[in-house]
């Protein structure tokens, strides 16, 4: 299915007009095929003769016409991102002149790549492993400085190494045990059960460790949803032009979501949150049962954190009904609650004091309850640390290794599924063959996430995300 | 206005996501300024030693946090495209990534490029001229083969060469005729009034003839508008989806275009031509004075070329009164008509040819007329080559100058007046100082076209319409 023995060329660049474009061309006679149409100025010699890593002006033509003045870097294999001869065209950035290069490319006899097809040559030449090759996809696709550093941290490797060093010392115990069976009639034991189960249960504790870390890697990945609730006039459109006029970055339309209400995202922190808003909720508690309510709950239902509103005059005993059914639908969920007490400037400190106290006795101390100002922006400072709290990305080490991959939480889920068995079969004192099955099915699934183990199928879901050109 | 003695840095590749991106940064500190957060790796010293023209793995990292892995590539005064010290990153193609280094080169000293600043500098440091300037910018907004061709023939320098020929030996003989001013009591006359006027007469017939390309070099710049008429059930959509289903590349809406309809763009031999479909006219010869004709007429009056589409069953008296109509509208605004006779799948051989003779009679032999099919495509490319002909594209020899450009245009056409009044002037016998003022004139505008003269208001213009990052 992945051949690498031809040649691949591809715009590199984003699609559209710009100052200049890349083409890419890749593969064992990159150099030959493009040569035919790139001149470098006379004396230079030919494409192939240049030194790798250097970058030369040049004129592409054909049949004599001139298509453009580019700049061409030559890149050598292995030395080049695929790991192949490579050359990188540089040229002025009219689509019709990239279209035209690519053109005459094909008529040179090199193959259009396929999406993601440098990156996938570069994994079969052993440049970068498969949790890499999936970072390089999350890296381009990253749009928050969050899920820039995890797609990095994952691309320089952290993740991969430490998987294989569990394998490793796994592999090292299952080859014992499996020489044990080739003795089985004299009922020696080469590995040491106990050392076998402290090593089960140290790889187990790592491997509950990364895969809990999903829960924060999607949060860091995919944003967070964050639904502001509360009865019309409480302040909710204020509270969320506030958030969005603040001196942070606002994705103003979130590129590829299939939801059909758009949400304003921002950035607190490098973390996203997206803002739902919701229809004010109606004043009398009858008529919040009935209407309009459906929709404010199903929005309520996407959001991982809820902001419910209350004005100063609000009815706590409503309010506090409200946070119960939230509390109640959030139990299944995880979801979190901010309280925000808003419009606090028309309050004296007394009065502000008062309020404060009879909440915490309505509402007792499970929630936060943040008293702010959303029309002076007082108090601002303390809501977006309490969304920074509740979207569990605050004790993150920068360092730690986080999983956003779902590829990669169900390859951790079923190694420690085998693990589980392994350890239970240990204690049972199951026979050495069933044991090594066991052990060998987890380090199967540990070899998936680096792609030492993989097949076509993988392969094919994992590049048919990828962006043509890379 | 235009300073270059600080350094600037752009996303130079097309807005958005791709697989790489590429970020320019130029000026006398480009090394040191992008090299405080560009790490070469260790043992290859800094971004500043190395050699010109050659291109290198870094890793841009601010405050020990890793931006990307990228390649840089080194260029040196003045071998760089500005003529300036250059850098350019190709990093990984996410907007935050691409955001994030142009931050980091801000926050280095460097400072944001206006759009078209690199071509300026390029200008300022000799490496284009004015009209190769302009080229650039044509080049990267050409999107057909023959704009492309005109562009890049610009870009060579062809243009400017011919301009400056003249301007010298205009210069030769001004020197001349000034030199007698010094001398005006003695009625010298060193400049030979004969070899004068045989050089104005070559100068005004280059001039002529530049100017003329324009009507072409505008053509092929911006297209031929091509109005589609005649009555309803003529075969009008028939035709236009013929025309566009051929296997012609198709620009399916017009970028950049102010027009309120939306035009399907066809290229034949590299030439563009949009196509304006209008409203079927009515059958009865009053309705067709009454109803709908004003929007129509308004589509003919946009259009260079007009199909007019005619059945088998027309009425050919009323096809001749609008053909007269057209011609009437067109003799001011040089536009050509055609004639389509459709459907001649449903005539025999003899009823064709009894048409086409009636044809004759009733118009003249003033128009062309392409007898075909649009149902199955008979004589298609008759009809393309009748309009490659009525385009005036056709004489066009691919190495001319060609004048695309508005401000070229106007500078020719005051060169020329200049020039007249200077050959009047010399049979006239009009006195040196009065003759040398014309000739300067001449010589002003030509040096205004290659920007030996220049102001900051015809640079302003100029790199107004520039992408960001070129």
């Amino acid at each position: 299915m992945y051949s690498s023995h031809d040649t691949i060329c591809a715009i590199s660049t984003p699609p559209g007009r710009g100052a200049i474009a890349v083409i890419r061309c890749s593969g064992k006679d990159a150099f030959e095929l493009a040569g035919n149409i790139i001149m470098l100025p006379s004396g230079k010699g030919s494409l192939s003769q240049q030194t790798a890593n250097t970058i030369h002006y040049a004129t592409i033509s054909y049949d004599s016409q001139v298509v453009d003045n580019v700049m061409v870097a030559v890149f050598r294999n292995p030395h080049s991102y695929s790991g192949e001869d490579t050359i990188e065209i540089s040229c002025h950035g009219s689509p019709y002149i990239q279209k035209r290069i690519l053109e005459l490319l094909v008529q040179q006899g090199v193959r259009m790549a396929t999406a993601g097809e440098f990156t996938m040559r570069a994994f079969l030449n052993g440049k970068l492993d498969l949790t890499q090759v999936e970072a390089v996809a999350d890296l381009i696709a990253s749009g928050s400085a969050a899920a820039h550093r995890v797609a990095m941290n994952q691309m320089r490797g952290g993740f991969t190494q430490q998987i294989r060093k569990l394998r490793e010392k796994l592999l090292r115990f299952t080859t014992l045990v499996e020489l044990e069976l080739d003795f089985s009639e004299e009922d020696v034991e080469f590995a040491d059960r106990k050392q076998l189960v402290a090593l089960l249960n140290e790889i187990t504790g790592v491997l509950v460790h990364l895969r809990d870390s999903f829960t924060l890697g999607n949060v860091i990945k995919n944003g967070i949803p964050v639904a502001i609730v509360g009865k019309t006039n409480a302040g909710k459109s204020t509270l969320l032009n506030l958030l969005l006029s603040e001196e942070r970055a606002i994705v103003s339309e979130l590129e590829g979501t299939t939801r059909d209400s758009i949400e304003d995202v921002i950035s607190i922190r490098g973390i996203h949150f997206r803002l739902i808003d919701t229809a004010g909720l109606r004043q009398t508690h009858d008529e919040i049962e009935k209407l309009g309510i459906e929709r404010t709950w199903q929005k309520i239902d996407q959001a991982s954190i809820i902001l419910h509103v209350l004005d100063t005059d609000s009815d706590l005993q409503e309010a506090f009904q409200l946070g119960n059914r939230i509390r109640n639908a959030a139990d299944a969920a995880d979801k979190r609650l901010i309280i925000v007490l808003n419009k606090i400037d028309l309050l004296s400190k007394e009065e502000l004091e008062q309020k404060l106290n009879a909440m915490e006795q309505v509402h007792g101390i499970h929630e936060t309850v943040i008293a702010m100002s959303a029309r002076s922006g007082a108090h601002l400072a303390l809501l977006e640390q309490a969304l920074i709290v509740a979207s569990g990305a605050v004790s993150e080490d920068e360092n730690d290794v986080i999983i956003t991959n779902v590829r990669h939480f169900e390859a951790l889920n079923n190694a420690l599924s085998a693990m589980q068995r392994a350890t239970t079969g240990l204690k049972e004192g199951l026979p050495g063959d069933l044991l090594a099955q066991d052990i060998r099915e987890t380090l199967y699934y540990l070899g998936e996430i680096t792609g030492e183990i993989t097949n076509d199928e993988v392969l094919g879901n994992i590049f048919k995300n990828f962006c043509i050109g890379k």
